[in-house]
């Protein structure tokens, strides 16, 4: 008799579970699975590490305590940058962190986290939850066993704190810069130096002038990080991650081995969580680019047109180049600019055509 | 004993339920709800009846079958704008619909789906997440018995459909509309009738020219509904409603009464099912765009700015008209206005200003 049959026949609310024929099943729904999580953030990192436990709560409270996720900021059980392995080897079973990290691995990874100039977050959750996105991902990282979801966004981000004022493209050669990613590789070919540090470094760095420049994430961040105090001009927008995705990672053999509740589960909670962040993320920058423009008199600044529209170039060759070297990152390429360009005919009448109405 | 005491000392992975000291709780937790769900869309609508047919699915597979959601589309249990009632009064547990269309008995709700000029789907669950809004919302539903959630949201709807050109506010003048809501009382201050039609008789008032104009969702929803073949003149964007958020109501009683497991299962399913119909609108509505201007020669036009300007400006009096008749909607109204002036100032340089840098 099959547990659900069980259930079926269970008089009016109740299950009575006493060691009839349908107790064996049901033990089996009752197992417990105790899997530990693994971020690339920092402890205490806000929203982003947040959500994840706010994640891990929600199972735990859905699941009746069943299903326990043990959540562990970067460097705390694995460094923040081995989380992918780690989930992969099935040392832990689940992480959470940005595809674009493993690109030394997977170049193709880098679609679902940003692409300069790319689509804004509603744009990359129209391709990934309506299906083509999604399942690419999905089949990049099958071969690392490895089953992925959105989980997280940040919004537009800032385009990062100067040291000087940008006016032209010639203020960026020469500029040593902390920007990781494709947008490193946008700034390389506009020559500058882009230069990879970890969060923790940064504030020292561009305080000594070891770095001239650095992106981080956006107001909210930017202002806990006290960047204000080692340089003036902020600029936007974001044209280096204008909707980056946060991933949720499980390792496919445990993924397999949960049964469907659970899965279903997991699935329901990161996309809960995925909206929550960039809810998150909307409302704590509005309050602290605030207080960064009248409390610390930082100069907010819009990048010239004219430097917008050489990056942006730029960002296209840079794209290209990086094609040419890889298969799968040609093939995701395709896929992510064709769907890209429909949606930014529809952003263009939709979102960006409201966004000039309330200017007007 | 306690049910979670009771689960941490069951050995290994495995709960056994045979009688013992923690059967009686078990029990209890195994209680099996069968609830009902009324929508106001008609069967089989798009995205709208879809998401929520997603949404019950997710909670019965989520509770191993034991909350299991039978979903009415509306007219099938009760008339669609019954359903807040039918909900209030506990004849069914749950209902969805949008906050608007119950203006007649709290002026205020219609601050909870969309206003003329307002936030755009980011800024609404900006508001709504970080738990102003939400708090607000659950407030004023508290009285008629509902808990709230957003579940849903169609991103910035089409202007509308209109027989002529609209080049001159004078153009608006005597013009019979079919649009709802505060965009209605908008367009009786520009002088124009607005007339309110269920979504079934639309096409054909439209095609006999009873009506000059309709508004209704974005051009997936109005291609299904013929509209092309009515009026030929397609404008966005749809200032009226910028972002419009659907809702799940609950019955508090009803609510009151599951334990906290299926709760959290209800709250995360359907901010779930609030991403994906968001996503879903953005990746459907561009492709049926294509397809109207393409296969079905609609000419797609943008508001002039003299009209946009206009109807901003009547905008802010009919909100200022219904704050001066109803205490609530003053008290929300000024909330919702404090929110949204920082969210636009965080947008313009966020969102609006990628949108504008992705145009250069």
């Amino acid at each position: 008799m099959k547990r659900r049959d069980f259930i079926k026949k269970a008089a009016g609310g109740a299950l009575l579970a006493a060691g009839t024929a349908g107790a064996a099943p049901a033990i089996a729904a009752r197992k417990r699975f105790n899997w530990k999580l693994v971020t690339t953030w920092p402890p205490n990192f806000p929203i982003f590490q947040e959500g994840v436990e706010k994640f891990a709560r929600d199972l735990e409270l859905m699941s009746d305590r069943r299903l326990r996720i043990s959540v562990y900021a970067g460097g705390e059980l694995v460094p923040p940058l081995q989380t992918f392995d780690a989930v992969s080897q099935g040392t832990v079973q689940m992480g959470h962190g940005a595809a674009y990290y493993w690109a030394g691995k997977v170049p193709a990874a880098q679609f679902f986290t940003a692409v300069p100039f790319g689509m804004n977050a509603q744009g990359m959750n129209a391709w990934l939850y309506d299906g083509a996105g999604l399942k690419l991902w999905r089949d990049i990282y099958r071969p690392f066993n490895l089953m992925p979801f959105p989980m997280g966004n940040t919004g537009v981000q800032m385009g990062g704190w100067f040291r000087k004022q940008i006016n032209t493209m010639d203020d960026l050669k020469g500029l040593k810069m902390r920007i990781p990613g494709l947008g490193g590789k946008v700034m390389a070919k506009a020559g500058a130096n882009p230069v990879l540090l970890p969060g923790g470094e940064i504030y020292t760095a561009l305080e000594r002038g070891t770095i001239d420049a650095t992106e981080w994430v956006g107001p909210y961040h930017d202002e806990r990080l006290g960047l204000y105090r080692a340089a003036k001009y902020y600029y936007y927008p974001g044209w280096q991650e204008p909707g980056p995705v946060l991933e949720l990672t499980c390792n496919l053999k445990a993924w397999n081995e949960l049964p469907e509740d659970y899965q279903i589960m997991i699935e329901t909670a990161a996309a809960a969580a995925n909206a929550w962040m960039l809810a998150e993320f909307e409302a704590k920058n509005l309050r602290a680019l605030q207080e960064l423009k009248n409390k610390h008199k930082v100069q907010v600044l819009e990048f010239p047109p004219e430097v917008i529209r050489a990056l942006k170039r730029l960002a296209g060759e840079a794209l290209e180049d990086e094609a040419k070297k890889d298969q799968q990152f040609r093939q995701v390429y395709q896929a992510y600019k064709a769907f890209s360009q429909s949606n930014g005919a529809w952003n263009d009448i939709s979102e960006s055509a409201y966004a000039r109405a309330l200017k007007l």
